[in-house]
């Protein structure tokens, strides 16, 4: 085990809802921290709420021209015309200028992401890799307070990759990806369960201001490495359903031969993969566009070193 | 009881999915009909699959300039100038021209639209009125055959008020409205389930047709009398969400002094009718535009002559 690590206090928080303008527990809670922000204030450091997308929230669609989550590039961040190529480019460049830059010593130090999914993903804790210590010590943190909840790790990063979420801009981050619940729809149990979980968030961060010494632990988390498409018609139409043997077992272990998708025949279709994998956002509305009827991920186990501030 | 009554053999039969672009039950069985129509034929009468709003299908929204399923009054329907204001519009003559015209000799039978909601409501079958004898009658047959689903009848059409949705066109029509499902996702249970109900009015139009007699029957029937919007700030923006004791509860009683809503201050506000209702439609994604939170209905007992062809 590596011996303890040290990081300087957190003193800029930021706490975003809306980045997908349909995914309805974050966009109230934004909403509602904008005009009541006592709630999420501590006493060692300072929170910002504040909407990701908020013509998406609006209009009420997961946004206007583009993927506001997929937007924070370097490419993109850099982009120098004015005439950037939609809403979502200029939209990351500003929430880059205030909460940021991406990379720089100014950023904030930490950005907390609220998501909605219609898959059945629970309360799904969503972080870059297993190299970001403290945001994985929040994790840890957040599964000791909800110990009746299912809270599992999600590790987003492909090996090599660009990260290009919202809350890459800060210096550190988590998103929270909570469902299963419908676009366009908020559901009180999710919105209690995602408001104490940003509670959790804070309240570790406050700890941690004070001096805490976080122990080292060892945590379960599933990486994603790759996903799996809809079966479709030569004409590029989805030809097949999930199957109810694989819909809302998001993070069960499906296996090779396992029934994956039901055409519309009633024939049938099965994992074909060499070895068991985990399987998330199953079903998921969003996806649908981005050719994924499930994300396959890897179960792995994490050490992490212990934690203080410096 | 009334005497036994006549009605004429059906012989076109119209099946709609895809009236709303994003309720994918309906669209999924409509194209898969489209390219292997066998399945939905009977020896005694035709019938024909078809996609309400091909367009909002391909973008996979409810409607691309309004609501489709509101577009079939005469004031529409008899709209002269070829600019209609909308491609919903536009569609809704089409359709008219094609299964109708409304209210005339030359209209199709029988039309069975095929919905989702994200709300509780299990196989919900929606008629116009309680006038609506062979509807009825289909109704009947399909909680006779389908004994373990819930399937509640809905009465949407208030006092006086003109038809107006795409199944108006025909000389008889159903809604199946299934739920709960997301906008944007097909289930497979909900699929399957949809399946075997557009098969059981199927199958009663062709036991209809072939003579058998239908007795007269009691039936338990919701009608729909009004709706409750969400709670708004000044602004109008919506300041609390359906409360957890209400959400899911379709159908099932609710008194006055029950919780309704729960504002994000932790406050619960309750129901002030001054007799209980029958909420439908609770948290429906697609009614926060259209200010519902949830649609009060009324419980009746129907009684129903028997029915059998000419």
């Amino acid at each position: 085990m590596t011996a303890l690590q040290h990081l300087p206090a957190l003193r800029r928080v930021a706490v975003c809802g809306g980045t997908h303008g349909n995914e309805m527990s974050g966009v109230y809670l934004a909403k509602h921290w904008l005009a009541n922000p006592s709630e999420i204030q501590r006493g060692t450091f300072h929170t910002t709420p504040f909407l990701g997308n908020p013509r998406a929230v609006e209009q009420c669609v997961r946004y206007i021209g583009r993927d506001l989550n997929r937007a924070f590039t370097m490419d993109i961040l850099n982009y120098k015309d004015s005439d950037t190529d939609s809403y979502e480019c200029q939209r990351a460049q500003e929430i880059n200028q205030t909460f940021g830059p991406k990379g720089s010593s100014q950023a904030y130090d930490f950005m907390l992401d609220l998501h909605n999914t219609t898959a059945n993903m629970g309360s799904c804790l969503i972080v870059a890799s297993e190299h970001d210590l403290l945001p994985l010590h929040v994790c840890s943190y957040i599964q000791k307070q909800s110990k009746r909840k299912h809270c599992p790790i999600l590790l987003y990063q492909q090996q090599g990759q660009e990260t290009y979420s919202i809350n890459s801009v800060s210096k550190a981050g988590l998103a929270i990806e909570m469902g299963p619940q419908p676009q366009g729809v908020a559901r009180a149990d999710l919105l209690a369960e995602m408001r104490s979980t940003v509670a959790y968030v804070l309240d570790f961060i406050e700890l941690f201001n004070k001096g805490t010494l976080f122990p080292a632990f060892e945590i379960e988390a599933y990486k994603v490495v790759g996903s799996v498409d809809f079966p479709r018609n030569p004409s590029g139409e989805i030809s097949a359903v999930v199957h109810p043997k694989l819909q809302d077992k998001d993070f069960q272990p499906l296996k090779p031969g396992d029934p994956i998708f039901q055409t519309l025949d009633g024939e049938n279709i099965l994992y074909e993969g060499n070895d068991p994998t985990y399987p998330v956002f199953i079903n998921e509305a969003a996806y649908y566009e981005k050719k994924a009827a499930f994300c396959k991920t890897e179960k792995q186990t994490l050490s992490q070193p212990a934690l203080q501030k410096f």
